[in-house]
């Protein structure tokens, strides 16, 4: 694992030291909104060995909430990294193979420069005075962490979700800095459901008296309540309505009869509470805000006159997977880019994975999704690791 | 109208008087629970006359937030009634032909007997001590409203989303004292995802410090936080994911750019932030929670030994609708109820309408739906009112 320990600093939302590199520290990062930081952490991670050639480096991206302990054991949590299951030696993104690099987006919370870092003007949290981000400015921050690794060209950008819309923009403005594109359970652009979820999200962290307009940190009381609420609309959305009637159906949680109180009665109470009331240990609240904004400010056709044109000449070889069950992030907004991926004469095999599980599947354990995603790199493999 | 001028009284929730009668003042009304009211009011409008024979009467049951004015103007919003294009003089529920009677649930917050009302006991609102109510026991007192009427048998009942459950009792229970039974964008039980979302909506409300274990009627700051967010959750299962898209899309709300802050960005977060914010304007949180909870214990599967035999010598007319892109009542759910009907030999028509709107279409002007109401309900008539 490359380390870089000089430059670990402590965060404010927590004690632990993080890997990570100011990329601000040379030239100042201008931002989609104008403004610029003149110093930006990106915390990251690394796993397995970088050739001489440098030519088998995978960049991961995360998604909403993830971050950059995508293997092994995540040393804060203790559990096993988010995507422990396809990335480590042997599995599908084999480490012994490819050297996988995982930063955490900036405006996040565990590392990488958010809002609850210090200004350097005011020697205080940001809060909200950090600046709204955009997926495209979480990309630029990653194109500097890649060329501060010595890295030309990537081997391949793979994200889910959220890390998906990063893969996209990597495959658009960024096409000669990388060989492949897998973008998973995503979309080009943020639909009008999905802002509503996540408006109703910050809604009911802003409305929580204890976010007291961001400056919580130094408070004893967090806006825990609203972020847990938040958290429990966005689980919904991850799950499907089949899996989620044949996971839990009708079941009650502690008895046969109900309770006739407004305790809680069901499994799926149950279930969704604690995914509420576990989030706010490891998430940060004004975090969830910024980060929500940027996936709802996501639209790629905005860029390079549209999406019939932002695709072309593209040589990069790109290799899409949805979930049948995905509600969040349909098949149907895939079929929309690759249509302008194919008109444009580019490299595109899209996959379609029959599941249950709902969005969340692209986080769990889909073995044609995983075999798929192995055959897809074995095969740029065939045309040699440079 | 039948007005009953002697039994109004004033309420906690305002200083509106209601037409209503108590149904509790000869015989306490058990409820599932356990727990008795012996008073129990039931605020209820009609409309049309009722013939001679008592034979022209139609019970609308009303929806999660609905109330007792279905048609004409709402007295206290001083908008249309909210089945108005569905119900009156000429439409397909006309009130030329037909006596419709509309009553506001137990439970409720427009003048039937709810948490806001006051404890015979104490003197003082119920709040929390208001028993937990069931679709069942919101029934019993229509039971009650429809015998003091002096009505022996319905010409129909109907009703969409939670009145549809009650239309569904009522066809299950007291077959002998209804006709036909139109059940709309509706399920014989709540599944596993409406549980979830409706509880996502109680801990927004729980979790509003206002709430404050419900008594905050005499307090100045109400939990108006949570209950908008509450809504705006609700509110977006009534709509479709196309349907959105094809209203609202990415439209930003007021200019060309974004506003790279945290006030409204889309017109979608707009349009979601005025539902919350009007919603607390009429309506009151406890009673929200008393409501949901009501919907997430219903299972008509759980009577009478089963789905397969509750409609066992059943001789109502059951006609029912279901709205193609519903995902909150999908056709679905519909089609197992009607299995259930068709095995029992019971006499079941069933619509699918084609629409974008989602589960707010049963409220809405779809011509086809309407029409075909009309229809099945003139066939009825052909058999004479009687």
């Amino acid at each position: 694992m490359m380390r870089n320990k000089s430059r670990n600093i402590k965060t404010i939302f927590d004690n632990m030291e993080f890997n990570k590199i100011d990329i601000a520290k040379e030239t100042d990062l201008e931002l989609d909104c104008g403004e610029k930081l003149s110093k930006c952490d990106v915390a990251y991670n690394t796993y397995g060995v970088l050739n001489k050639k440098k030519s088998n480096a995978i960049l991961i991206c995360h998604a909403l909430t993830g971050d950059q302990y995508c293997s092994d054991l995540n040393p804060i949590s203790k559990k096993p990294g988010w995507w422990s299951n396809l990335v480590g030696p042997g599995k599908s993104i084999d480490t012994k193979k490819y050297f996988v690099i995982c930063s955490n987006v900036i405006g996040g919370c565990n590392g990488s420069t958010g809002p609850s870092s210090i200004n350097p003007k005011t020697k205080k949290p940001f809060n909200l005075d950090f600046p709204v981000i955009t997926i495209f400015d979480m990309v630029r921050a990653q194109v500097r962490l890649v060329n501060f690794l010595g890295i030309e060209k990537l081997f391949a950008v793979v994200g889910g979700s959220m890390g998906g819309m990063q893969a996209l923009v990597w495959g658009a403005l960024y096409e000669n800095k990388v060989r492949s594109i897998i973008p998973i359970a995503t979309s080009y652009r943020h639909s009008a459901q999905n802002i509503a979820f996540h408006e109703i999200g910050r809604q009911a962290i802003m409305t929580d008296p204890n976010w007291n307009m961001g400056e919580y940190h130094e408070k004893k009381d967090k806006p825990d309540r609203g972020l847990s609420v938040a958290r429990m609309v966005a689980h919904i959305t991850y799950l499907s309505e089949y899996g989620l009637q044949k996971k839990f159906g009708r079941n009650l949680q502690f008895s046969k009869s109900f309770s006739y109180d407004f305790n809680i009665d069901f499994q799926i109470e149950s279930y969704l509470k604690h995914q509420g009331t576990s989030f706010v240990n490891r998430f940060d609240a004004n975090s969830y805000l910024y980060i929500t904004k940027a996936m709802d400010y996501f639209d790629l056709s905005t860029k390079k006159g549209g999406l019939s044109n932002i695709f072309k000449d593209n040589r990069s070889k790109f290799c899409f997977f949805t979930f049948t069950s995905d509600w969040l992030f349909p098949t149907s907004e895939t079929k929309r880019i690759i249509k302008s991926l194919n008109s444009s004469n580019a490299n595109v095999s899209f996959v379609e994975i029959e599941t249950d599980k709902g969005h969340d599947a692209f986080l769990l354990n889909e073995p044609e999704f995983h075999k798929i995603l192995r055959g897809f790199l074995g095969g740029l493999e065939k045309n040699g690791l440079t």
